[in-house]
């Protein structure tokens, strides 16, 4: 159990959040990276619903969270800070240049051509969903979505990982997958659902929710006391 | 003059792009980055306007370019091209694993953090103007591309570059930066404009962006021939 109030390590995340974002934020990323190679982190946790404290901005500029400090290390950004972690350890990221090279196109291919479809629907579902623009728009958001889903499951085929075993860019494509969780659209693609599923089978994936979820439910069980 | 026919390195380009697309297509960020430490590339054009080829989606698996082919090293998604470009030379990435780690968040906010928003509202104004849907979201999506610019603003104050020198963060952040060209948004924010300027003014982006337009130029000039 790699959360340790000790530990050199600290990253943020939150303590609260809107139900849709719970299992989602992006901490979990963290989070998981850390528990596959046993390497313990603290969590200094923040209100997602609450105003960032000003001096928030000079560690994480776009006010969102995790962030990474280790040492004299100071990253934001969950792709800078996989890499970061993959880089201690062989098991996240290969040695091997050109297969840390492909693993590493996974991890920003995950980022910017497969996030940006889903996130965009997932807004009009969640938090526009009472707006005409949203109504208007979902058809093509949802088609734009399931053309990202069906080039990953295309390049997929019947492997077990996007390459010929798991690295930082499963870990972040699968968490990018996991956006869609609510809809189905996901299990259109029976090998990209089978593809979540081994990732979330995964022991440190389990322990990375659960203490994601649990720091969630501490925080509203103190609530509730006061 | 890094375009040179017999080198080692391979990417991919589009020889026809639309008009609002031009000077703005990724392969320039990758262009940029090797004339940048003097390293030849050969192109490898294809029409932006054609159905791609089935193969390339084993080379690129969402159909996009640039691809990266050196030696055994076959990579796609521009920022982990750049992180491999970075790696062999200083010049573009710090060797200090402190500043390698701000320049890699920086390239991976410039992505994730600054780009989805700032391409919506490139997508609103150049492809889906006619749509009711767009119409109706223009101002929040206007507002969010705004937000996104205060933050880099904030952040970059009065100083040159995001960090304490030029790197692959801010080049990739420059040309995100340049999507909004277009409509002066950028122009609002001071220190913003004189940042991008100070990119544009670069000789190895001029140089990239010259080669850029130089194979869109040709070609056109070869169909005119036709």
């Amino acid at each position: 159990m790699p959360v340790d109030p000790h530990a050199g390590v600290e990253i943020t995340a939150f303590s609260q959040v809107p139900p849709p974002a719970q299992g989602l934020v992006r901490d979990l990323r963290v989070r998981w990276a850390c528990d596959e190679i046993e390497l313990p982190y603290r969590a200094r946790l923040m209100d997602a619903m609450a105003p960032r404290p000003p001096e928030y901005l000079r560690e994480q500029p776009f006010a969102q969270i995790p962030t990474y400090h280790e040492g004299g290390t100071h990253l934001f950004e969950s792709g800078a800070i996989l890499l970061h972690i993959g880089e201690k350890d062989e098991r996240l990221l290969p040695r091997d240049p050109a297969q840390r090279g492909r693993a590493i196109a996974w991890l920003f291919a995950a980022l910017n051509s497969v996030e940006p479809a889903l996130q965009a629907l997932f807004s009009i579902d969640h938090f526009y969903a009472g707006e005409e623009w949203a109504k208007l728009r979902r058809p093509g958001a949802a088609e734009f979505a399931r053309l990202k889903l069906s080039r990953v499951s295309a390049w997929l085929g019947d492997r077990a990982w996007l390459e010929d075993r798991f690295t930082i860019g499963d870990l972040m494509m699968i968490t990018v997958l996991r956006i869609l969780n609510y809809n189905g659209m996901v299990e259109n693609f029976p090998n990209l659902a089978t593809y979540v599923a081994s990732g979330e089978a995964r022991p440190a994936f389990k322990s990375a929710l659960d203490a994601q979820l649990s720091a969630l439910c501490q925080h509203q069980l103190a609530d509730a006391e006061i």
